[in-house]
Order: C-alpha cells, then structure tokens, then sequence
C-alpha cells in the first residue's frame, strides 16, 4: 500500500508527473482571481490533518496571505486526536487564522435517539454538519469555502454530497491524490502530513484504500488512462490492469454520476435551469 | 400581494397558463422513471406546510403511492404552529408515511454559544439542518430526496445552497410561483395551503415577496419574459415592468449563479470533472 512507505511514495507514477512549480502558480492564480470576482478576498478551509486541506490552506495563503484564510478544524469526539494535532502544526506552519468548532454536541444531539445508525450514515452526517459550518463562517467572515476533493476522490464519488464535496471553488480538483501528495512536497507540508495514511477518519481505523479496495498509486494509474486518455476498458487491461478491477472502478465512476452533477429538474418550459439556462453572467445586459 | 387574495390568485398570468393535466402527467412520470433508474423506487420529501412542498408530495404519492414516500415535518421552536398543522394535513389527505424530527437541539447546540447570528445565518444552519436529516433519512428509506424549490426561486437564488435547494431530483424546478398554486389546485391541496402567503419561515414575520420585493405575479411573468422569452431588459421597461425592478431583478439572477451550478474546479489535466467529463454514463463501454 503505497501511504506505508514515503520512499516509495515520493514519486507519482511516471504518467502523472506534473510540473508542481507551473501548477502552484496556475492555483494560486485561480484562487486569487475567483476569490476577487466573488467580491471577498478571503477563504475558509476546513483543515482535517489530511494532505488534501493541508495543500488546499497553503494554495490559499499563498493567494491571499494568512491574515485572510481562516482555518477550521471541526472535530468529532472520535476524531483521532493525530488529525487534531497535524491540522493545528498546519495552522502555525502557514501562520493562517484559526478556529475550532467540535460537531460532538450537533451529532450527538441527532444520533441520540438513533443509536442504531451505521457508521456510514453517521459519517455523512459528521459530513454535512461540517459543511454547514463551514459554510456558516463563510457568512461570518465573507469568504469563500474552499474545496478539498481530488479527482480521484470526485470520480469515485469517495465524498458526501453536500458534505465534504460541497464547496465555493475547488484548488484540487484535477489533481489525482498522488499528485496531491507531490504538490505538498513541493509546497513544504511536512511529509508526515503528506504521506499519512489517508482516511475519511470517519471511524476509528478507516483508510480510503481499504474501502476502495486499491492503492492511489493503482487508481490514479487506471483513472489517468481511463479518463485522461481516453483508453478502452479493454485496452487498460491490455496494459496489464486486472479486468474486475477495471470493471469495478467504471462501475463506480459511472454510478457516481449523481455527485458531480447538479439535480435533475423535469423540463417543462422553453427554458429550463440546469438543461438550457447556464449562463447567467452573458445574458440579459 | 398576490397570497392575500385568493380570488385574484386562482387564475396565473396569462402567458404562464399551461395544461395542468399534461404536466401531471409529465412530472409523475418523471419521478417514477428517475426513482427507478436509481434502483430505489422511493422518495423522501420535506414538507413545511407551504404549497411546494404540498405539491412535491402529491406528485411523488401518485407516482409511487403512499406506502413509498415518506414525508419529514422537520419543525424547529421558533416554526409556526400553522405551517406544522399544514404539514400534518397535508400527509392525512395523501396517506402517505412521515416522520417527525425536530431540530431545535442540533441547532441550539451550534448557536448557544453564538448568540449574535444573524437571522439569515440561523435560517441557513437550519435550511442545512433539514437537508443533512432528509438525506440521513434517505439512506435509511433506500428513497431519492425530493427537491421543492420552484423556478422563481432558483433563478433568484432564494434558497439555501446545500440546503433547502439540495435534492436528488426537482420535479418542480421549470414551474413558476404561481403556475406551482395552479398545480396546487389542480391537484386537489386545500386551497388554504395552495394560497397561503410563501414564506421560508425561518423567522417570524417573514415572507417571500416582501423579503424580494415584488410579488410572485409580477416576478414571474417578468423572468418568464427575459428567461423563457427572451426578451431584453429594454423590451421588459418597454412591455410596462420599472425599469429599477429589472434591473434588479436580473441583478440577482446574475449573483446567484453559483447556486445554480456545481463547484468551479480548476483545470490543470486533460479531462476535468464538471468542464469537460461530463457524462460518464455514456463512457467507457
């Protein structure tokens, strides 16, 4: 598994290799422009002790100075205290603001009575209790969120919807996890933050590649061909990929469509949001 | 204002008559077709005691039937009494299933140490609150939350992103305002609910039109003209409409668009999730 051995892990796959000083700049740019055209200035990351919000946090001081990121770290009773303690070295590292707001109270005060819940439901709702803060401080500080999800995270759907995939503006999103991990090398996040085990910690001893069923380094791999490349199923198998692995993963790219995609509304009229009312900002001047 | 007088309400704008009976038709389909393709064959709908949501209900009971829709009266202290007894009623007259879960304790737990939030930043806690119970209780059913925002809210943005406007499928998106109260009637809900004065009732004393500033006769037929119709804002002034109200108006359609479409990622890859992969049904076979 590739997070167990940072030597190992240091390199993205040859085929994913990326110029991280070309694209440091690109994000920094893309979030200090969109941040302006959204009249603030100012972003909000939820800051989990992960590498993804630890890159995403050093994009944004980096756009906008650590005077105006506010850093959130919204832990859960049983949030493992590492995550806690590697989102706070973040927080001084970057010299950002911070505050913490423990969910423990709002969980506990709904799963009360629901003692019976499962894990997965309990964490989608840690999820979107984070998200409301979040986006409660948004209010409050007149800043955008931003997101943390990577694309390997988004074309699995491996997210909540409207939970941790819900966000203003997302510095991450087409970057495969392993070239999250190298971005963060490149952008000095300690490599204990950037080679940690990833998880959803949404439960004690979950690991992203145990419920996925494959190392990132795999993933990223057969994404990359799949989706960038535009390859075949048949043809990333050819290239040595196992055929129920591939098929599984399609399988999962495809029923996640629902994630990346706004609500479906019934059309009944000449013109309708979402299906032929897009672009709002061209029209009407 | 329209809501006061129900005499003068029953008839919509000329230019929004439709066929009732054909878009019955249309959206009870829809949602039999689309609960379907998600393997569930259920629905999940929170009703408020408003005519929306009345309307959402009815449909999803004579697409699936009583026994597969579960309606959430999700009242907080501060909710009217009304809009909980018009909720109640609403589920007797269509036999369908419901459940009662109040959040007052989630959202006192996050407020009792912010006593200084604001009534909009309290209504959006609580339209987010609602969301994260009807999806917990959309995984439990096995059932498609049901969206309830109409076409004058979306183009307005007059609604919660990630909360109120979050669903898994609208069936009400491409219906105005008023044409949703002539769907009302139609669909036999008491005329009470299908005329009652709109309100998100977040606070008390709140009403839509008020809150927007002109009534749902006059927003409607003006962004059925500029949006369905096409027209300029200059045909708007010339067709009678002030020209301070359109220009507000489109203002606001403008400014809400991030609630209209998904995250903004930034591009850095060949292919990028909400850019350009888009359909991942149609890929990969």
């Amino acid at each position: 598994m590739t997070a167990r051995d940072p030597r190992s892990d240091f390199d993205v796959p040859a085929e994913l290799a990326f110029d991280e000083a070309a694209a440091t700049a690109l994000l920094v740019d893309f979030i200090r422009r969109e941040t302006r055209k959204a009249d603030c200035g100012r972003a909000v990351v939820g800051l989990s002790g992960g590498v993804d919000s630890a890159v995403a946090a050093t994009l944004a001081v980096r756009a906008l100075g650590g005077g105006n990121v506010l850093c959130a770290l919204l832990p859960y009773r049983a949030s493992s205290p590492d995550s806690l303690r590697d989102a706070r070295r973040m927080v001084r590292l970057l010299a950002a603001r911070s505050v913490r707001v423990t969910i423990t109270p709002m969980i506990d005060a709904y799963f009360g009575r629901r003692g019976t819940a499962s894990a997965l439901r309990r964490g989608n709702k840690m999820a979107r209790e984070r998200m409301a803060v979040l986006y409660d401080l948004s209010a409050s500080e007149r800043g955008l969120v931003l997101g943390t999800s990577n694309k390997t995270e988004l074309l699995l759907g491996y997210g909540t919807i409207h939970g941790d995939l819900a966000c203003g503006l997302n510095p991450l999103g087409d970057l495969y996890k392993t070239q999250v991990r190298r971005l963060a090398i490149h952008l000095g996040v300690p490599r204990s933050i950037a080679f940690k085990v990833a998880t959803a910690d949404l439960w004690p001893g979950q690991t992203d590649e145990t419920e996925i069923g494959a190392s990132y380094d795999v993933l990223d791999r057969l994404l990359h061909l799949l989706v960038d490349r535009r390859a075949t199923q048949e043809e990333a198998i050819a290239r040595g990929f196992a055929r129920p692995l591939v098929r599984r993963i399609v399988g999962r790219v495809r029923a996640s469509q629902f994630k990346r995609r706004m609500p479906l509304i019934a059309k009944v009229a000449p013109r309708t949001v979402g299906v032929d009312f897009l672009y709002p900002r061209d029209w009407g001047r």
